[in-house]
């Protein structure tokens, strides 16, 4: 199949529309530097069906044939059909969750994930989400922050790193990530995912409930997909144990988060490092008050060089969607 | 030098008297499962001058041949000499620098650290505390606690930790794990040290302001000597810089604190991460509402496996000062 792309011979004559759906976090300066390049379509910013939308801009649907988004709206097949030149979806997230893929593949529209730089800064933040929970590190720093001398430090003792079984639920590049830095802190890896790897040594466990048996610590790093969904149910905690802590740096809705805050509560697990929650940016609120949880909004891989990076890709979606198109031919 | 050690051979008819300054925190549950073994003479809870509090218990100096201690009591050369018969001090901590050591020397005196078990623990909490200044965790977590959804994300951008330059300034066995952990995590590791370790390929500076002006973040796992006091001026922090992070997990006074606060204030750093502070367990005020810093009461090495191998090493005591002895002979 091959996308004409001569629409962007003349681009200096013409400025290339781009639908935006969910701006990134850098848009606002993206779109000042690159107002010369491309016209923004900002259906974030107006509560209107995409057709009635198009139309407020005097924008033929069919010209439209690139999207940038991210995970905060999705981009489900009825999107999709509406445009019927749409070639390239990028999105500024890891994760394509939000983006119906089969119909993608169907129509054949590429999508590129700007994210993926961000793959270390995420697996970085895995181990800083566990060490903090083992080692309280910001209950803690509220507690030095409101210290009186008459209160005594009162947080439960901490559980050493070291020797720690860490059980891998997606051992993508993420989940490669996180195991090898916790490598150098003498944990044991396993892991969990669709089918064994090759060339990997760390046992695998094809049942995760098997996996969470055999566990200290489960870091989740896996996509959001039908089969993941709410696969860390209260059974799978409840195998894990009262030692046993959950980071989650993948999406909120692996986790059933009911049973979690009622585990939590209970004390039938240790503890959890969140980045990620079912209904961002909604926090469940009985986790707030908890000293065995930190909770980050999502936030792991906004970094200066997450920006820096991201904008420079973004500057270039021309180039990426004529590579694209060159990979069709 | 022999040291007699007669007096353990009829230790299950006298009890062996026990010196313990400043209570390890376990102590309430060693001195209840060990009070069939010592006398413990407890020198943390009298106000007493120390030959007065012995009068009060009844018990002759020359009668005391091991001391426990840790940290919040100095033993001093003074100290030393009022115990003629003294051969072995006994330190729940990593670090020596509140006993007089060069007294020890020449008494024959031996010191044993108890807290050496847990130098990975130091070290995982050293790599947490810069995770966590870097990607913000605690500030984060602070966040979400008071969020309110008119209120936007306002903390500043995380910088990643991949590629950084860190200077490890004391490779000794908790800087050495710090490195062999932020190798995982792609950093280049530098370090500084009285002398230029053999077999460590890592790159040596002898002074620490080169070392600041070459590194990103500086990792304190040293002890506290006159040398070492204040190496951490507002000259060093300078030369490392406003994207600069410090972390320390040694000792408070090897920074100048109030030049660190004002560095922190002023923004002539990036952010710290500290487990230990000058004039614990006060901290100072100034950093309480600061987003860049990430505040710990000395609290690294507080694992329950710390507690149960602290407790299981003292329970030894005994062998301890006979492995000591026959060491001597």
């Amino acid at each position: 199949m091959a996308v004409a792309d001569e629409h962007y011979q003349d681009d200096n004559k013409e400025l290339q529309p781009l639908l935006v759906f969910g701006p990134p976090l850098i848009f606002e300066v993206f779109e000042s530097r690159n107002s010369h390049k491309y016209l923004f379509l900002k259906a974030f910013s107006i509560q209107l069906p995409l057709l009635e939308f198009l139309t407020t801009q005097n924008v033929d649907p069919s010209s439209i044939r690139t999207i940038l988004c991210n995970q905060l709206q999705p981009i489900t097949a009825n999107v999709i059909r509406l445009l019927p030149s749409l070639a390239l979806i990028v999105t500024t997230t890891i994760g394509n969750d939000h983006i119906d893929l089969p119909e993608c593949n169907r129509r054949g529209v590429q999508v590129v994930n700007v994210g993926s730089q961000s793959t270390e800064d995420v697996a970085d933040m895995a181990v800083g989400l566990l060490i903090d929970v083992l080692y309280r590190i910001s209950a803690a720093d509220r507690y030095v922050r409101k210290w009186v001398p008459s209160k005594p430090w009162n947080l439960p003792p901490g559980s050493k790193l070291g020797g720690k079984r860490v059980g891998i639920v997606g051992l993508g590049r993420i989940g490669g990530e996180v195991a090898k830095r916790l490598e150098a802190f003498n944990c044991r890896i396993m892991y969990h995912s669709r089918h064994k790897k090759p060339f990997v040594s760390y046992t695998f466990y094809s049942n995760i409930l098997e996996l969470a048996s055999n566990s200290d610590v489960l870091v989740l790093c896996c996509s959001l997909t039908d089969e993941t969904r709410h696969m860390i149910n209260r059974e799978v905690m409840l195998a894990l144990g009262k030692e046993g802590v959950i980071v989650n740096v993948g999406r909120g809705a692996l986790i059933d988060e009911n049973a979690l805050v009622q585990c939590l509560m209970k004390g039938e697990i240790r503890g959890a490092g969140l980045d990620v929650f079912e209904n961002e940016p909604e926090v469940p609120k009985e986790l707030i008050t908890l000293d065995n949880v930190v909770l980050s909004p999502h936030a792991a891989a906004l970094t200066s060089d997450y920006f820096t990076d991201t904008f420079s890709f973004l500057s270039n979606i021309k180039d990426i969607f004529q590579q694209e198109c060159s990979k069709l031919r």
